[in-house]
């Protein structure tokens, strides 16, 4: 196991109903907040309501900033920094899913800096002071709403990068999993795959010895599919709402990090090159390089692969690497089976797509840790994907 | 799963040669600490020098309050509260296990209260200021280094009661496997039982539908277990000390009590009134009372002991009743096989002394949430215990 620093501040507030303790939380730092949301889902919903309210009973003053889209842009996040230093904002309230809270924490970072807060994800600027961030969270899959990472796209230069600080993380985060009732299906089955992703890179970092780290990790996937496979039948399941949401927040809270190398994260990059050129869901992009990705990279540490196969999915099976190639066919039927696209072509990717999509990736090429992966890697993988 | 809070601010550095750090960490809040702790062992391993080291290089003024022992006992805290005063110390260091680390978190309550602190384990007092606390852990077993709670023995009334507190949280919790290479094995064993409790005293608490929680529970477990018993035969196995060190702090951090009831806690009650009389072990007692409890409850929620024997033991069986059986044995011979006691006989505790055990538990019955123990119900269980 390696060395390691775990410090999470977040404060989580979990339940139906909970959302009525948002304007408290918030008077704690804040007398006038950006409140920050996305197309309109939760003023459908309720959400909206509730969370105006709660503002208003606890005397907190809001500017709005509307119209997030997924995959969350630079250019958004100029129009929250502008309106947040007009307004004199002391504070964000982000609801909605990740898009929207990476927004925020980018805009919350943006406050205090006089250059364009994209620095900070281009290594040029460390970001050491933020707005302090609440969260309403409507949508369970990036688990941003307790760590302190953002993903934004730069539309300009076609860049999907992030960046990490500790005053990023989200003071509070209110979690009611019953908002998640009214969810399309695709929707639950995107964030279930991204939240399975973001388990899976740091489990196949290629770290030995985390054995606590690995049973955590496996209890996460097995915890989101049972979820997951309920819902795809009974959306208002408050019980699989509940588990599939806190399994989320917990892949990537910080805990299955621990002891590790820092995860491989090269789906991640392999997805965002796709998601930045064409606009497609994070978590189906995730369930089209995943298996993929696997398929090209088992070699590297077949008995975890295996191990993952056992684990995650039941397979018995003597032979390592028939184990592993088995563990990696379950994953993708089972993407499959809760409705998730598993090759470009089932997004509307045609195969001729194939080099831009890799030029996108050659801007940060090598990465991952388990393999290594060069431009050309990343072709052979993205050829998997057909 | 029901509604939760979940908020944990203690800062955890964990790995080798991590004391180092100690100093610049309470520099944060810090001039002049008093340093807590144990019976000396530390001056034997060298954690002494290197915290006093670190401590000096930081330039932090120390004054000493050595000589706590295991069951740790009001008296003391008494003590550094009076020295805390005297000394007008700005901060807190704990070095050593949870008695180190659960008195100096009662002195570190005392010191902000005028009446004497037991009133905050009796519900006279609810602590609202404390200072800050810096751990180095020395001893992996009760979690208290990145919890709220404490528990000490009031020698003249022999209760052993605990107070939970939000400004109890260790502010930074140091935690370097390797100064546990020197530890006698049972001590080791201890540890393991009292974190295994942990998880256990949670998961029977009789919620239903955590299947997060449980699975992480589950894994916890595992992961003591094998830990465990790598160290009995290879005390300093590095990767073995690392993986129980950080199940034992997650055991008992929070995590797996979201979404449940707030735990059974049965075997902790019982085990306090052992050995509030009799000084043994606490570790020691969990692994005598809990088999005994286990089989005096089972029946209220067979279908979850049912899952325990087969999620922690592997045992195979259909029959849910046999199942759960099974498991608990299975728990006792493990127990029996790292060298732990598992009945009142083995501590040199007589049956007739029983009575005594009982009158104490009473001061507190009924207790217990999966079945409510009364007297009678506690009595029962200790006949089983014999």
């Amino acid at each position: 196991m390696k060395d390691f620093v775990f410090h999470n501040p977040t404060k989580i507030i979990f339940g139906k109903g909970r959302i009525s303790e948002l304007g408290s939380e918030v008077r704690r730092t804040s007398r006038k907040v950006l409140l920050v949301y996305g197309r309109g889902s939760i003023k459908k919903n309720g959400v909206y309501d509730q969370v105006v309210d709660s503002l208003r009973t606890a005397g907190i003053e809001f500017v709005e900033l509307p119209g997030v889209k997924p995959n969350p842009v630079l250019s958004k996040v100029h129009e929250g920094v502008e309106l947040a230093k007009k307004e004199k904002v002391d504070g964000i309230v982000a609801v909605g899913g990740g898009s929207t809270i990476d927004t925020s924490k980018t805009i919350a970072a943006g406050f205090y800096y006089d250059g364009d807060i994209w620095d900070a994800f281009v290594g040029r600027y460390e970001v050491k002071r933020s707005l302090p961030i609440y969260v309403v969270l409507t949508l369970s899959a990036t688990g941003s709403e307790m760590n302190m990472g953002a993903v934004i796209t730069n539309e300009e230069t076609k860049q999907k990068y992030a960046f990490v600080a500790p005053t990023s993380y989200p003071r509070v985060s209110i979690i009611d999993p019953s908002v998640q009732f009214s969810l399309p299906r695709i929707q639950t089955a995107n964030g279930a795959a991204d939240a399975i992703s973001h388990v899976m890179e740091l489990y196949f970092d290629g770290t030995p010895d985390v054995w606590i780290e690995d049973e955590i990790s496996e209890g996460i996937i097995r915890a989101i599919i049972r979820s997951t496979d309920i819902l795809m039948n009974k959306p208002d399941d408050y019980d699989a709402r509940a588990n599939l949401a806190w399994s989320a927040t917990l892949a990537l809270n910080g805990v299955t990090r621990t002891g590790r190398s820092g995860g491989d994260w090269s789906c991640h990059a392999i997805e965002h090159s796709i998601s930045a050129l064409y606009d497609i869901a994070h978590g189906s992009g995730l369930a089209i390089v995943t298996p993929a990705w696997m398929k090209y990279v088992y070699k590297e540490d077949i008995g975890k692969f295996a191990r993952f196969a056992e684990k995650v999915f039941g397979v018995e099976e003597s032979d390592e690497e028939r184990a592993a190639l088995e563990g990696i066919e379950r994953l993708k039927n089972w993407f499959k089976s809760v409705g998730l696209p598993t090759s470009l072509e089932d997004v509307g990717i045609s195969s001729t797509e194939i080099d831009k999509i890799v030029d996108n990736a050659a801007m940060r090429t090598p990465f991952g840790s388990l393999k290594r992966l060069e431009k050309e890697d990343v072709r052979e993988i993205l050829k998997l994907c057909v």
